[in-house]
């Protein structure tokens, strides 16, 4: 492995667009203005003026909301609520490979529907539906998905709230990207469309602040809120304070919109350098082109496998997740990159140490 | 409800004896220090810094410390790795509520021993081991334990591993107040006298820092502390990176030695002032006389239940946790005092204020 190893594997902000300087006076503010509450246990519903800031940003009532230590503790409450061994949990391919893993633990049942450019086939899920399942949840990451990097139509949110109310599920709206758009209109919310107590919601402060805070949240209904909070309670008491107050006072001052916007103006950039580079290098290859979010998903052709590429590209000095990850079978021709970690400078470079590593392994092919 | 409430209900620090000064310090030079780690995901092991410091705190290595979202997510961990429904646990009786509501959650079979005036009964134990019980874990809180405030003889803690060793158990060491001794000498630990990796230790920095900072640590033998982080990855990919480096950098900096000392100081102060208060004003009652900690005991006579004290002494201003919730069964005559949260001033008047809701029990009583 090269020893300055360009990263298209993971999906965090590159410490350039983190703005530590704020956080460190969010920090501080923390501190001087609510020692006591920063101090103390709190309980398990989260930091309270944090809560109702993101109350008030999603437009629901206070007691709808609940931030945990990272939206994956979310994922793991939402889970260990709904999903016993044996439950139909519908679910997108591909999808967010730790969804797919926290699912399996708790052995749900895996219903994929593919994911199209429009987002998760719908129609997919209704003929699933319509065969007999009666899944307890079926998981959307809607806006600039994990990892394909499409977004779901405002067509396809309706009709699929249509199908939670008809056939009894929820929703699980994952929707951690959703601040970082960099073309086109936002689309209202599952969430904000639901009139029936059917969607969950859960986002994230490590897209649009830090990962290093973990603070994510669950939006619901209130019963639903108040089961995880009990969960929580007999989990951790609390989630972290200081870190709650911190993205709070970060959110207060403004700092938070300065964030998403430097972090939305990169990663418009880098998507961009990283769609050329990969025009310019690997034209045989075909990718999504985000509107937003992280990641975008290369399709490299059926005569090379995933399983060789990763390591071959490894050992050139570049990180890759194979698409195989992010599906129960197959995948074994796409990889997920993403352009949040790397700067402008290292894309094309990065890119290039693809196109050769694919280059070692048909060579390798041919020789065998 | 009187509105200026005296608790002796929750073993926390009361704000005066925080050092929120030297807690913002440490978060303005773990910013300014290690941006990239404070702001980036981490591993689930925690923050490596405070994971090799506390490593050198109790002579290990580095690869059987975890750090996590305080102690009782370790704790959380721990039950998950090793109690499955029938699973028979050993626990001292009393114990702390939330150690018995975990173990209840995963249907363990729990195996209640005494605690007396010098730790649990380990006799009893080892009764139980004879009579053919096969325990998976002892949970022991030895150093001023909570509720009892008691703290287990170097003799028993030997008799204990011996027996762990011989029939093959995991001693659960939970020890957050092991730093918080007023008086006698520091014995050693279960940890630190395990040669046959029987022993997990658990402790937590809320009790000497302060709690919102949601920090607390397992240490045990490598390979289970490796099974550990791979769970705790998949629950949360990893602790609170903002938290545990300010919790490094005060400690590196002396301030945690100068925390201890203080909360060791004014506890010290606040056990002797209420044990006064006590014999003052409750002469009939007897309490244990902590050598460190956060509590004492305090049985009050066969005449009085808490179920009806607790909510008279709340009438009267006071909050008290009932001795029932600390045993699987009894408890009706005790109550648990903290002393940690009342500042000296707080504790006759909160003392008087039992005695008083005590006779308002008794006049209930005899008026029926």
């Amino acid at each position: 492995m090269s020893s300055d190893v360009i990263s298209f594997s993971r999906g965090a902000p590159s410490l350039d667009i983190v703005d530590i300087e704020g956080l460190k006076a969010a920090a501080i503010r923390a501190f001087d203005e609510d020692p006591a509450r920063v101090a103390g246990y709190g309980t398990s519903v989260g930091y309270p003026p944090l809560r109702e800031w993101i109350a008030a940003k999603h437009g629901v009532d206070v007691d709808q909301v609940l931030v945990t230590n990272g939206s994956m503790q979310a994922d793991a409450f939402l889970f260990d609520a709904l999903v016993k061994p044996d439950s139909p949990v519908i679910v997108e391919r591909p999808t967010y490979d730790r969804t797919l893993l926290g699912l399996r633990q708790r052995r749900g049942q895996l219903h994929p529907v593919k994911v199209e450019s429009d987002g998760a086939d719908v129609a997919a899920a209704q003929s699933l539906l319509e065969s007999g399942v009666r899944p307890v949840l079926a998981h959307i990451i809607p806006n600039f998905q994990n990892p394909a990097g499409v977004t779901m139509s405002l067509q396809k949110r309706q009709r699929l709230l249509a199908l939670a109310k008809e056939y009894d599920f929820t929703i699980f709206e994952d929707d951690p990207y959703l601040d970082i758009r960099f073309r086109g209109e936002d689309l209202p919310t599952l969430l904000n469309m639901d009139d029936a107590d059917k969607v969950v919601f859960a986002s994230s402060f490590s897209k649009t602040v830090c990962p290093g805070l973990r603070t994510g949240y669950l939006v619901g209904p209130a019963d639903f809120i108040a089961k995880i909070a009990k969960m929580a309670t007999n989990t951790y008491i609390a989630p972290n304070m200081l870190a709650q107050a911190t993205i709070y006072q970060f959110a207060k001052s403004g700092a938070l919109e300065r964030s998403i916007e430097t972090v939305r103006g990169a990663l418009a950039e880098r998507s961009q350098v990283l769609q050329d580079a990969l025009h310019k290098y690997l034209p045989n290859a075909t990718c999504t082109s985000p509107d937003g979010g992280y990641f975008l998903w290369l399709d490299l052709g059926e005569d090379v496998t995933v399983d060789k590429l990763a390591p071959a590209a490894l050992k050139r000095g570049v990180a890759v997740v194979k698409g195989t990850d992010f599906v129960v079978d197959g995948g074994q021709h796409s990889l997920r990159l993403a352009y949040s970690a790397v700067t402008t400078d290292q894309i094309p470079e990065g890119v290039q140490r693809i196109a050769a590593a694919l280059d070692d392994c048909r060579v390798s092919d041919s020789g065998s």
